[in-house]
């Protein structure tokens, strides 16, 4: 049996997987692109040798970086998603019948492609009419904008390294709020709460130097190292820890009960800006 | 750089380290037995290839499997503690000043001399005035004990295969109700909610044909395959998810917040055991 031995970035731990299938192997102009088949996870979306997404749990991370804020906004109308490539956000955001518009900003069009070729169930949504895919740099896109016009903008990115870096500065989470409605609100995922506390502690403080309500959410999920996966959530004056229309759509994990769950117990979100947990 | 391959059953992920230094190999009546040195985790427990413990992180799993039953206690006075050989249970079950008696139950006593020569921090209260170790089978300590005068019994097994088997039957179950108060109450991990969902709902299965109440909770460890851990709590009837002693000892993770967030929101609790959860 081949084994894939992920390299992912700060991970104190090294997951590897067996391989019963190498379906695609590429290189981008950005990334290499792999699609591998494991018997348990079913087909495995692999840039750089980092797990993206595999089949039978990308529901986990697409629903959680999706729904929350979907459900704290009060009738999201455009949202911008950037990178995700696969498309799965996208999918879980036109789920939202309010949704008329969903800007889907991914900086390399191959992984579009390839996620259409092995991965339609997750791509399903990308041809849909509310979607404008626009493949550039999503820094580049949100700074361009002039309205304030969007409910809600999601970053789906790689890992916080390399090309991504530019969507944790000060300046792209000024603009951010910028394009956002008064309403609006944005959502990035910031690695493991296990392996990167100090990161996550880090791309709060910059969102506090720019909206007034951050907050952070947890999602497990299996195929991530430190799994504990922590999500960063900011607006202007909505909290999100508030649901304000019933979650209607189907999900797999997603529900009211999870959503409130997720947000980090208040105690324990002072403890770790004040950088006091000892992990 | 050597590397250490895990080794845990049924896991679709395999989990390697980097080992500093091998600072303990040895072998048992039971399992091989190994200390090793990682740089990230420090010192690491591992039997059969399975890591047990890092000094890093073992506070999660020893915390919030022994602190939530022990919380929900009124005045717990007698604790049995199965397996856990390297002590960590022990240590902060001996926080609990209403404790006066603790039966250490571990089969294998060169896992004890191992902890308290290379985690001596973790193996702390093992020779404690108050605790009685007892190298023996945990199952026939219960199945031989005659009085219901237990507070608690809490299972610190390895990986539910070989001889960890015997913890997890239905005449086991009902020797440890009837060791209990009629307060008393029951704990053990059933590994990871990601990889061993049908074990979990088994052995809650299992547990309602004993115990009249019978919940989850989980935490997210690192260094568990799957992360996602999944612990089976079960009384004659008080609810383990009521708080019935503020927490005032000194923990790392664990608090009130933490204890009821733990617990499965009721909703998907329903869903995993109808075997509704696609995953």
């Amino acid at each position: 049996m081949i084994k894939f031995f992920e390299k992912a970035p700060y991970s104190p731990v090294e997951y590897s997987y067996d391989v019963e299938e190498i379906l695609y192997k590429g290189k981008s102009k950005y990334q290499e692109i792999k699609v591998i088949r494991n018997l348990y996870f079913g087909k495995m979306l692999i840039l750089d040798d980092v797990v993206q997404i595999t089949e039978r749990d990308e529901f986990f991370y697409h629903e959680m970086l999706t729904h929350v804020v979907m459900h704290s906004l009060p009738e999201p109308k455009k949202v911008v998603v950037i990178g995700g490539g696969d498309g799965g956000v996208v999918r879980e955001v036109l789920k939202h019948k309010s949704v008329e518009k969903v800007y889907f900003i991914e900086i390399d069009e191959m992984v579009i492609n390839v996620s259409k070729k092995y991965f339609p169930d997750v791509a399903s949504g990308i041809d849909n009419t509310r979607v404008e895919i626009k493949i550039m740099d999503g820094a580049e896109f949100i700074r361009k904008r002039k309205l304030s016009d969007i409910d809600a903008v999601i970053i789906d990115s790689t890992d916080i390294v390399g090309f991504a870096r530019s969507l944790f500065t000060i300046e792209f989470f000024t603009n951010v709020k910028n394009c956002l409605t008064d309403k609006g609100m944005f959502v990035t995922h910031t690695e493991s709460l296990h392996f990167h506390k100090d990161m996550v502690v880090e791309i709060q403080e910059v969102l506090k130097k720019v909206f007034p309500v951050v907050d952070i959410y947890t999602a497990p999920i299996a195929t991530y190292p430190g799994n504990w996966w922590a999500f960063a959530v900011a607006s202007k004056n909505l909290s999100p820890r508030e649901i304000r229309r019933k979650p209607k759509i189907k999900t797999k994990y997603y529900n009211d009960e999870i959503h409130h769950q997720a947000f980090m117990p208040k105690g324990l979100y002072e403890k770790l800006m004040q950088r006091k947990l000892q992990w």
